[in-house]
């Protein structure tokens, strides 16, 4: 992906991408600051729909160090568009999202500790309380193992496809997250930021779901009237939890 | 709930309210620093209850950007008296507890890891040790699930009420916490502070006896003349944990 | 105990006194700094042995406020000797502590979370690594329960006791720490801070002794041959752990 | 090992032992800031391959009191040749390894809490997901115990061999961290600051082994050619990971 430069923008857009980049530092920031990553471990990007660009991480760069000017911008071909650096290593995967997710405008990944465990184990996460009805409309789905070809051929690309099509029936609004198998969770949200807070929650979640299972094994999910109104409280058409917009 | 002026409230009055609402705020924001909730998952409130007034932390507002003008007021009727924000959505639960429990100042609800735990699995905590004898008097009880018609209905107004029926028998004093199945802790207290370090107790006696569960699967409660040694030198009359007050 | 003045003690004697408040408030700030303790759960003093003095954190009050004006002085008698504050409710246990164990300088008791289930589990703390070689000659044992008799009579003293009662045919200064069954650990060292170091270790050696049972639940203790290698190399006559002293 | 001069250094070449002594002090800190240490428990060295001198922390000195002139050079005969202080207790460990694997350049060795537990129970650390196969090319191994022996005659120097003994048939380079049954563990890198951040997710990959088995207790490894892609990316001749040099 040779840097070549941005196509037909003018001045205005161009400082709508400084600001697409600006959320992009803040919220990779954010991973670090929170307990969501060691080392560097993570990666948060933004898309700008109108301009069909999203800007994400540099691979391998320290949190505390990214400047607006480090994040590497891509469009929806995988063409980095701007940028000296390389991007996040996970780059691709984030690509497979922005095409098959419409509605999204973020994406996070992490490894942290607790939602790892359950993509290691290859289980799901189940909704057991409304911390995780809050946020995530049923159980956290995993997403199958890639075949040693789709390794080989092109491993971040096919673990976009893998997602998606895991995704099949599945309103990824509702559901903002997942489970890799072997590997680690991958969330999305309306922005970089909401993708960030969607990491959160599902770390957060998922510890609770390994202590609930140490203290009743055969815990069952939440009553699906309690899992709705839960979510619709926060993100249905009547929503009221927060404030509301003028 | 529309924002209506505070009723016949003369400027001493005034400044009363001023003083609850730094209060409010403070103890809103202990709950961020000593680790009990991410993102917005908490609140508090504290009430003056010569005025009849309670208030509480607006829903959705990070806990470090909090000013005392944030703070929503509201009467025992639920009307909100004072504040151009939306207040906690969970303001009904915390106005069925100052209704019921009328020796109670302040009311924190958190969705911290270790309680939720708890709460998730509809385990009740058992008093394993001092550290819970010293803050709650016998174990920590669980709240039944709402009916899909209380959730329906006044999911807030209704959890409550359920809590308020648990506690049917039980002096919310020498108990001030309780466990609402699938969902979360609520605790209260003297006033806002108190209510806010019976949720750190709880936290951590919740954390301890998971641990100790570990260790021991069968262990049994502590005996009860320890038990009411713990919580009498902290909280009967003859109390001498702390300073004396003049 | 009413406060009475220092009997007998020259300028030059107060002066000692004073350095051994600060090293008191410095102790007991490091309780919370090292995530020890939540609220005021733990308090720590001091022995001046020529003087026959020792200070203690006074009751209920928060670690980040105190200062050397604030520790209080107690005599081998449990008179209060100096100081307008109320002690705290466990200076008897460590009284019994002084008393008994003359080789020891400082004490601590805190209510860290996985010594303190440990205690509640009434399980001993086998010696299963380096780490707890270091610094506890062996398994680290349980003290007694008190009978209502001795919770009614002198709680504080009597658990001093029961501790040393324990500790028949144990060298203190070998195995400087203790779980009170119910309750929680105590430990001590050379002085204040040594004290508190020993509560920073047995917290780990804790936390790491639980996640090995997880790990294979039947282990065993260490060789006694490494066990004393590890003890020696840091508290025997040939130690070679740390800098020489002049 | 007393301290002698260090032998026909010219100024460059003791500019360049400077640069190496600031680049082991800001290691060691590391181990503090980042949580992998409590009190003085680990030790980070690298070494000089040309003068064929490395430095070390020196014993039992608090990680936020180290400067330059604290570190302690030894040469590959293990003479001090260089500094005042007492070189890290577990200086001879470092030597043996310097010694044998001679395409490393820095060492660290802590009780961080996880990977402790698996030192202690005896089990080495499956390659579970993609956070270990990023660090750690196959199962983290266990070093045997030393005979009564081996620890009396020379303690560190013998566990440096074991260590050794344990690699035949490993590639350090592809492996670069061991457990040492009943101890802790040993990581080591290209640098001082790469063996800490082996070490950083050496805990971390104990951390989530740990709760990958409480979920699913039977667990395998992951399948090797997900284990060699992720290797391979981040340390292969094709690696793509991170910002390419110049």
């Amino acid at each position: 992906m040779p840097p070549v430069p941005v196509r037909d923008l003018d001045s205005d857009e161009m400082s709508m991408l400084e600001e697409l980049k600006a959320t992009v530092v803040e919220a990779n920031k954010l991973l670090e600051t929170s307990g969501l990553v060691k080392l560097t471990w993570g990666n948060v990007s933004a898309i700008d729909r109108e301009r069909g660009v999203f800007g994400i991480k540099p691979s391998g760069v320290p949190y505390s160090q990214l400047t607006p000017a480090d994040i590497v911008l891509v469009d929806l071909d995988g063409n980095q568009v701007e940028g000296s650096l390389s991007p996040s290593s996970d780059t691709k995967t984030h690509l497979e999202l922005y095409r098959a997710f419409d509605k999204i405008g973020g994406v996070t990944h992490t490894h942290s500790v607790h939602a790892t465990m359950f993509a290691q184990a290859g289980r799901e996460i189940p909704c057991l309380g409304t911390t995780h009805a809050d946020h995530f409309n049923g159980p956290v789905p995993v997403c199958r193992a890639l075949t040693p070809e789709e390794v080989a051929e092109d491993y971040e690309g096919n673990t976009g496809k893998a997602i998606v099509e895991r995704f099949a029936g599945l309103d990824p609004v509702a559901m903002p997250a997942v489970l890799q198998l072997h590997h680690a969770p991958f969330t999305w949200g309306k922005n970089a930021m909401d993708s960030v807070k969607n990491s959160i929650a599902l770390e957060s979640c998922a510890e609770m779901a390994l202590g609930t299972f140490h203290l009743q094994a055969d815990v069952a999910a939440i009553p699906s009237h309690l899992l709705n109104k839960h979510y619709e409280r926060k993100h249905g058409p009547n929503a009221y939890y927060g404030q509301r917009k003028g």
